[in-house]
């Protein structure tokens, strides 16, 4: 089965406008057992839009047209629709009430633009667009069914997810609708990956997939064979080992979040090279003040004493950015707030800043507790100041999993170095 | 002129992977005067691949071609474009001995598939890839003249500017490469931008364009008259007035840091809703420790009192989210920290904890300096939690901007209500 797709508009073909709805649609029929075999983007005249309505008629047996559907001048893709077929536009009255009972209920005028929203090429079905005002339509055309859609992201993917998949499922051949599993690592580069996973060899029926977000890398495996899925899933699991971070499709802070509530224990942060990263990620998270006091963004000396005790002989004698420093950060951050855990971190993210024994890219940590306090020094190679202030922050977090869990704090992150480390229980 | 560009890759088409680099050429592009008059994303299979080779050979002048020139089994656009124009792949003896020479400078064994590489439709030129060991190249075939580029998205970028755009601009009738303004607002959506500039009648040679990064909307001017942008840049300031931010290609982080490290002042922060978000974007500007001695992220009411000295009593009598309390916040943070100004937010960020008297949305602004305090409740309607924490970000900086550059620190932002405010100057 051919599925295409089509993008109109001169801001997405220009690039001012990134098109996430051909790659959210995409991923969606993807999850779904449907793939696309080719995607345009046109520009918004008349011209090109009847070439690609043409073209795909006579190829594809379904096409998902996106965008110009609005009632301005612009909005040319109903009356291309009608020009490729050679049918009049004609008025549908379900839109057209449907509009004027609308308009009347927010008290806005209708206009004669207004109503071109309710203009259709002859023998075309309404697809209701319950959000805005631009109704979708469907029709048969040469071998495809064509489905015309608005580009308000909003009312494109619940006409989607609500009407056109519905309907092409109907249509058509149904497929089974394969389960997706989505494992969260960190620590090891998509090319790694790959080989690593590749190597496993796992069931035909897998497809495996890669997601960056950066730092972490989202392994996604898609069957519709449960069993191989199961299978599959305890093989990566395994050969992935601790660089897992978490399964599923919440977010770390989410995934963390619950653990600390469930164990009703409470954090305080001391951030430095992070500034303010760490807190902010946690707290984006709602319900997240059950668990955190606070943070102290410490980024001058004298404030890493002022908030959270740091001794400033330590700091003359290790410099801020030192398994000393942090460890004291992080207990300081504790004992202040009166909590259970206290996270630090204190690092050198470039551009400048950097020396031949501490060069960019260098960052201590510490995490506090009311047994012991583990401190290490780590050098994030190869990145600049933002991916190192994100590395770090993955870093930290990864440290609260492992503390919450009872597993080693000593982890391996690929190519990150361990240049010095310290366990009060142990050093 | 008709210029063409074709993303390819199974990702690319799933939806694993947005296309950036279609979104960045088409735009690098269209900033140099040339555009593209349509984009196709196609599966990695030979028959795709050679039917779209095919296809825009005979309808465009140029097509620039991405993805599938790796070394793996999956890469075969040099394959597809040897057999669309039926000619054999011959080895490019000077892109074999660069691959040579660069796998023996780093002590990599070079393979059969390594050499791959190397080997490209008979007729075409090596366009050179400094950073990565595929080589792009180009041919001439039927109406259209071909580049073949890396989906690496920094060799790609390096490839499309200092080779093939220039190379472009050689063959073909040079255009006249526009100027390009960009105005930063807030406070203003991109409808009401678009209605209020429509109105103002800029003269014909301008293009008008807008980029969202919310919550900020980018006002683009683009024109080759520059007479006719010097008059519309005056006058879009002219109608925007304090909805302009700033103008340029900076961060607003960037742009603040100049003035403050110029005057020589110094800045402390208390954030409760926004929770490290000021702190984390002022930080991630290299050379901010010059101003920005420290964030005091008190989300518990207790570390309000701990950390910058909020009178509990204030917080019993007005609520955490209040002007008295942020007033205290900043004030707070100004006199701990020893700087000149003070900068705290305290808000409701939702889903829960709203009420009727403080809806969720509801968020205390102050600034303190050394001459007075202003603080300021404001109502962000329709947000979600990140939209009211990242609408407060942009909130508090503005804030600092009036402040530093002498304005009226009591702002209109659109839709956002004022429901209290307080100078300690006049209130």
């Amino acid at each position: 089965m051919r599925i295409e797709f089509i993008s109109t508009g001169d801001e997405v073909l220009s690039g001012q406008i990134v098109d996430t709805n051909a790659a959210w649609i995409s991923q969606y029929f993807f999850h779904q057992g449907r793939e696309f075999t080719r995607r345009h983007t046109v520009a918004d005249d008349l011209e090109s839009l009847i070439d690609i309505i043409t073209e795909t008629s006579l190829r594809a047996d379904v096409v998902i047209m996106n965008g110009g559907l609005g009632p301005t001048s612009d909005d040319l893709s109903a009356e291309a629709a009608a020009k490729a077929m050679g049918v009049p536009l004609t008025l549908s009255q379900e839109w057209y009430d449907h509009l004027v009972s609308k308009y009347g209920q927010f008290n806005r005028t209708f206009s004669e633009s207004d109503e071109k929203q309710a203009w259709l090429p002859q023998g075309s079905e309404v697809v209701d667009n319950p959000i805005g005002t631009a109704c979708g339509f469907s029709f048969q055309f040469n071998r495809a069914r064509f489905y015309f859609t608005p580009g308000v992201p909003s009312e494109f993917k619940h006409m989607v997810t609500e009407q056109i998949l519905p309907d092409i499922q109907q249509r058509f051949t149904p497929v089974k609708i394969p389960t997706l599993i989505k494992i969260k690592t960190f620590g090891i580069s998509e090319s790694v990956l790959n080989e690593r996973l590749a190597a496993l060899s796992l069931p035909q029926s897998i497809t495996l997939g890669f997601r960056v977000d950066f730092p972490t890398v989202e392994v996604k495996l898609l069957s519709i064979v449960q069993a191989d899925l199961a299978k599959a899933r305890e093989r990566v699991l395994a050969e992935l080992g601790e660089f897992v971070l978490f399964e599923g499709d919440c977010s770390f802070a989410q995934y963390l979040q619950n653990i600390i509530l469930e164990k009703g224990q409470t954090l305080s942060l001391a951030e430095s090279c992070t500034g303010g990263l760490i807190a902010s990620e946690l707290i984006a998270v709602a319900g997240s003040s059950g668990y955190l006091d606070s943070s102290h963004v410490t980024y001058s000396n004298e404030s890493k004493s002022r908030l959270v005790n740091v001794d400033k002989t330590t700091i003359a004698n290790h410099g801020a950015v030192s398994i000393e420093v942090a460890a004291e950060m992080a207990e300081g951050a504790m004992l202040n707030a009166g909590v259970d855990f206290g996270i630090a971190v204190s690092g050198i993210a470039g551009p400048g800043g950097g020396s031949e024994a501490k060069p960019v890219g260098t960052v201590a940590f510490a995490l506090a507790s009311k047994t012991h306090t583990y401190s290490q020094l780590l050098f994030i190679p190869r990145r600049n100041r933002q991916g190192i202030r994100t590395v770090s922050l993955y870093i930290a977090l990864d440290m609260l999993r492992r503390e919450l869990l009872g597993l080693d704090l000593a982890a391996e992150f690929g190519s990150i170095e361990r240049r010095g480390y310290c366990d009060t229980v142990s050093c």
